[in-house]
């Protein structure tokens, strides 16, 4: 009985610190993509009639915003598929030491910082300034892609991985995910020639994310 | 002993799994519904007394902004309602695989969003504008009603379900949910009729869901 | 064994109930205090040197905020306090059934709206508007405290309150808080003849809910 | 076994309630540090040109506002440093008692405010009314700072105190935290002679704490 509970002690001791981890994590990742909604902005209607804005005039400002509404939905899902990831990574760890703490936070700031450039995205994406706008949000996407190389290498240390984490998913998380610099890197360097591409850039490597399973499948 | 631990250990892993897509989930629904008040603007009055607004200026200013705290009364009602039955759904789940993560993923996208159509319900709902307006918040709930049965047929999968989940519950979920596209669309074509009746629909529907009982009651 | 894990199941189900309405309401009551500060605006300069603002124009318009920073400790520490005996009252029950869900959202949106009459107080106490403001701001108080005397009312029933919970400790809680809703009423009344006799009665509740000791006190 | 589970009971009541204490404050933390991206500007762009704004324009208004970005970076790792510790303080408690909750509730107070002399900074950093911005910001941290030692008072009596906490980690803990008053004071005081020494020492405490091994290793 003695040793059984020391057991589930030690058990717990060990959950409740990766948890807590874990639990702050999340946090932040769902207050970032919960912010991302502050940046759509009302419309603010003149009053060309003199009895107010009418039904036809609030349509097709909302439909204008369409910018504001694609960076929501490509910076929500970006994020919510590195939640994902980070909720599969965190799963293969037993430990929090100083180094997974700090990579974690370096990794927490710039997913914090997400919805300014997704503001500046929403607003510049329609006039010429949008090779600047695009050049800033994917070059924040670099910073990103780095700071989650930071995390595996931090995450993957024999003294805080759990000792049964499978080899090959750790080789296949490695693999997948160290696409993500360079091809960040390219859309920021397409994004002067042709905004359109560096967002298709952005897009298409969330949903590549997204339906990459090895990482979402439990281990068998 | 050894047996008991390595029965304790598989469930606290199958517990953490769903655990943290619940407290995730929690966090987005509790953010999304407390971003609600920043939609609410304190009243600015022009100075027309040279000593500054008074008290009259002020409740008057308060009072008008009915449309406001209407929006956020529904929205924030519907949102908790949204998360009682997503709360009672996930007690029917035992695993969390990336169909499930990502129709909930997908749900989670659109709660996040209902800031946006409130705040936009708040400001034109005294308008003539208020027809676009209405039209464009049940239309998102429309998307939400579609994205809860997407989350809905994820999760009463044989493969994520838990075996102990009663058919009952579960036929009574699809049932009392099967309304939730067609009356939100009936809202959304209403509205450019009449928005009062759009707005009572959405009213009605969460009054309705919040008395559904079956899915709040535990099984006893 | 067998019936070992069947009492920690059960055990662990109970515990996750209540346990996600707990986690749920925590981060609601976090987020509605963390919001507050959004209602502290950076003061605007006018630029009368030519050379741009100078320190002391700043210190002194940052002084000049003084109703921001008491109306953001005033809310912030009631909602503190509300958040503490919620937790205390949350330790004394076991389930959580449709009536304790809906009076715990009730209590919820109206402390999601805090931060609002939170900065009408802030921008109008220095203002022949104070009277409302402060009639406003303690208003929303009485609300509050009577949704907390309907949540004490779902919880102390049989059939979700902890058969273990000590008689003297409820007692003692319906005692206390009986005093809410009539001394807000008071300070609500007050606001028009004295708006810092209002403000005041809001914080003696506050600080004399903080130093009645039985509730926090863990049972012996 | 009836002991057994009396045991692992108690055990989860206590582990419960400072579980909900750290739940909590991880919430204020995550929010106040996600916060601080609000406080960052889109640059609102003057139409020079009649075709608006364009692109090198965008870049150097990104630039320009590189205050808030030391600003943000600055406090989002002083909160995550405070954090850290936040959460190795806590790992020495057993007991939440009414002290330790007020204690806590008042670091919680302004860390909750920290987005304010945040966004302060941001915008007064440039101008020649930085000396009262930083004063301002490290004044902040003077409070937060002397918070933090109250709640090391609260926190290391025996009452609450896990007896098991290891002495010479008290002992390191007081001795690194003693430092923080002084050295934010020392900031403030600088700050009307050298903004950028006072933001200087501000920067340096928080790499100190971020470098300082014994609070985050745990214990052997």
């Amino acid at each position: 009985m003695n040793s059984d509970n020391a057991h589930a002690d030690r058990r717990a001791q060990m959950e409740k610190e990766t948890g807590r981890l874990e639990a702050f994590s999340d946090g932040v990742f769902a207050i970032a993509m919960t912010l991302l909604v502050l940046e759509l902005k009302v419309p603010v209607l003149a009053l060309v009639q003199s009895r107010g804005p009418d039904s036809r005039t609030l349509a097709s400002a909302l439909a204008h915003e369409w910018p504001s509404y694609l960076a929501f939905v490509t910076s929500f899902f970006t994020v919510l598929i590195m939640w994902v990831h980070h909720h599969a990574l965190c799963r293969l760890v037993r430990r929090a030491d100083a180094k997974l703490l700090f990579a974690n936070g370096f990794l927490l700031l710039l997913v914090t910082f997400v919805p300014f450039p997704t503001a500046v995205v929403a607003e510049y994406l329609k006039t010429p300034a949008a090779p600047a706008a695009c050049a800033f949000y994917s070059g924040v996407f670099v910073l990103i892609a780095v700071a989650f190389q930071l995390l595996l290498m931090a995450a993957f240390r024999k003294s805080v991985l759990d000792p049964n984490a499978p080899e090959a998913r750790l080789r296949r998380f490695r693999k997948d995910y160290r696409l993500g610099p360079p091809l960040y890197l390219l859309a920021t360097i397409a994004a002067p020639f042709s905004p359109a591409l560096s967002m298709g850039i952005c897009t298409a490597l969330w949903i590549f994310w997204a339906v990459m399973p090895i990482c979402i499948e439990p281990s068998a």
